[in-house]
């Protein structure tokens, strides 16, 4: 099996993108990242997306996408995970390389969900969800993490502003993200009289939808010096699942598929949590903060909340944590969001986060997931 | 890179399952798959399927299918190239089994298709094509190969009966496939007078809709034996796209990304066109039986409707061509078919055809078509 690294990063800041389609906001992350690579071809493309059915009419992305960008031709498919596709797809590209069939892949993930507002957005988002047990009884997305919530406050003793540590410790990284949604740090009476969105979930537990695109280009790590001087290698590359419906889960305040892929992540890459210098975890919701930390064992069970508190999560902190910004401020195009942390977690070992930089960053852990835990990819890279 | 094998097989029948969710349905060719092979459990699981979440409100099938069937926590995740998705996840599968990075792998193409039968399953179809430049213009997808075959019609001087022949060989095959959902041969005189479709489409050309699942195990060739004395190595695992929108195309009658995935399936197989014994093309319309020949170099440009005419590509003709029943007979579930065209070429390696067996079939090639002819998985298999 080939070691691979990622020679390239490209992105597209996280917003409201009104001029651009699906293939050309696909199209900017992904030339940005060739271009960062100077790489002019590439032999594969793993697309990871959600919604395009559903919001664009527009299924099939990867010959749209490869066609659009210049590519007509190579293989090019589509890798769902409901929002753990994006990190999903960089898996498979790593496979793709690892396995030898591929030399120089491209993945990118990319989500256009402004077009659509209503409750086709709200009814997509719910397909992460078990459509037969859940969904059809009313569970929207952030209903089933309310319930997560509200659960996790009645069993752990945890009062709801134990949690603003995760969104304001978000939104003052996203200040230093150029291409963060929300550069502007909050409060935390902000946070605590935030409206009411899921009881107990306010606005500014939840992370907003935008349109956004991310790219990595990988190639066997043996060829990466003949492109840059600044690959970042891919130490570890890990799938896991659980139950979709949240009822089935032995412990519904456990994250079992991230613990699972995280021990599996350590164990490739030789590591521990404690060698992890910063770790881009999946804050949909600032509940999902303290379950990861919690599942890939930077905290015991029941106390993932205690390190926002305590600032453990900040910069300079044990553990930093969505360092330019997470899903909470950079903002969260659902199948972009997994390449988005890898290309994140790339700018910190390559010394380029600018005012999100880390210092001595050597080893980042990223974390993404599809539905309530049911899809969790973990990558660890190394500088 | 290790070499691949296929160790078990399984397959639904296909027709109207209203007794089975899609879960169920998932299953049902998981567990035979699994059953056949001896294994217990597995690795990893790719799903390929297109419209689950436009029919039934459910992404997310990596996890959902994993879990349904006992299989909680393994790698699980769908892989979509619209109607080509099924052959797409099980090249997935090849490369995770090639790289090393899993041993057990199982791919399953599952595609429920019969609760919805109105507008909404057209447009789902649709969501194949470009839907910027071709759907939204009012193209269905019938429409779109309607275009074509009047096209080829004219180009080369062939008349409408002249592609008679793939659907009658169809027909005739399907009978002797206990799974198919069209088991009753046609007469020439009963495909000169059907219902008309899209002109010069008719109800003939068409395959029908139908729920469907199946399902292949895949493991390294050198641990094959340790399952099964019957295993069917992957000789060869190609994909090539191409534009979407076949006004794009250079010449709109020639599937190029067919004949660079058979190109590049005969070179990694190391043999030609006149060393494959059976070919399960994709004949969702009759016009792709005669483009897929073309393309994959079994008759010259514009002469593909000729092998139909002459019957070779009846059994015992130089090229049998859906020798189960195709796409036609068998019945199209859109994301399973490309699994159920490799789970046939299995079948008559296996020698367990029955009376659609081949005799002597040592070498069969599949190819599994996305949209019209923008995303082509091949694969060969050898006995």
């Amino acid at each position: 099996m080939r070691d691979v690294s990622i020679i390239g990063i490209g992105q597209t800041p996280v917003g409201e993108h009104w001029e651009l389609s699906l293939r050309h906001l696909a199209y900017e992350a992904l030339a940005a990242a060739m271009q960062d690579a100077g790489v002019e071809r590439a032999d594969a493309l793993y697309v990871g997306n959600m919604l395009s059915g559903e919001i664009s009419g527009q299924s099939h992305l990867g010959p749209l996408i490869a066609d659009f960008a210049g590519l007509r031709g190579i293989e090019a498919v589509k890798i769902e995970g409901a929002c753990g596709s994006g990190a999903a797809a960089v898996r498979i590209g790593y496979m793709a390389v690892a396995s030898g069939l591929q030399d120089i892949v491209i993945c990118v993930g990319v989500e256009k969900m402004t077009d659509e507002v209503g409750s086709r957005l709200t009814s997509g988002l719910a397909q992460a969800a078990d459509a037969d047990y859940e969904s059809a009884h009313g569970l929207s997305f952030v209903a089933l993490n309310a319930l997560l919530m509200r659960r996790y406050m009645y069993e752990y003793h945890v009062r709801h502003e134990d949690f603003a540590g995760f969104a304001m410790n978000s939104h003052a990284n996203a200040a230093g993200n150029p291409n963060a949604m929300f550069r502007r740090p909050i409060t935390l009476e902000a946070f605590k009289t935030a409206a009411m969105i899921a009881d107990p979930i306010n606005l500014l537990d939840s992370s907003p939808m935008g349109d956004g695109a991310a790219a990595v280009i990988l190639c066997p790590t043996e060829a990466a010096h003949r492109f840059t001087g600044k690959a970042v290698r891919i130490a570890a590359s890990a799938m896991a699942t659980d139950s979709l419906s949240i009822h089935d889960r032995r412990d519904p305040l456990w994250l079992q598929a991230a613990q699972d892929s995280a021990q599996r992540a350590y164990r490739q890459a030789g590591v521990g949590p404690a060698d992890i210098n910063l770790f881009e975890l999946h804050d949909a919701f600032t509940i999902m903060g303290a379950l990861s930390l919690e599942a890939a064992g930077f905290a015991e069970r029941g106390k993932g909340w205690q390190l926002a508190v305590d600032g453990e999560i900040r910069p300079g902190g044990c553990i930093p944590i969505c360092t330019m910004g997470g899903l909470k401020a950079r903002g969260h195009p659902v199948g972009a969001t997994g390449v988005y942390q890898i290309v994140e977690a790339a700018q910190q070992l390559r010394g380029e986060a600018g005012d999100c930089q880390i210092p001595n960053a050597r080893r980042a852990m990223t974390q993404n997931i599809g539905g309530s835990g049911a899809t969790i990819v973990t990558h660890i890279l190394e500088a």
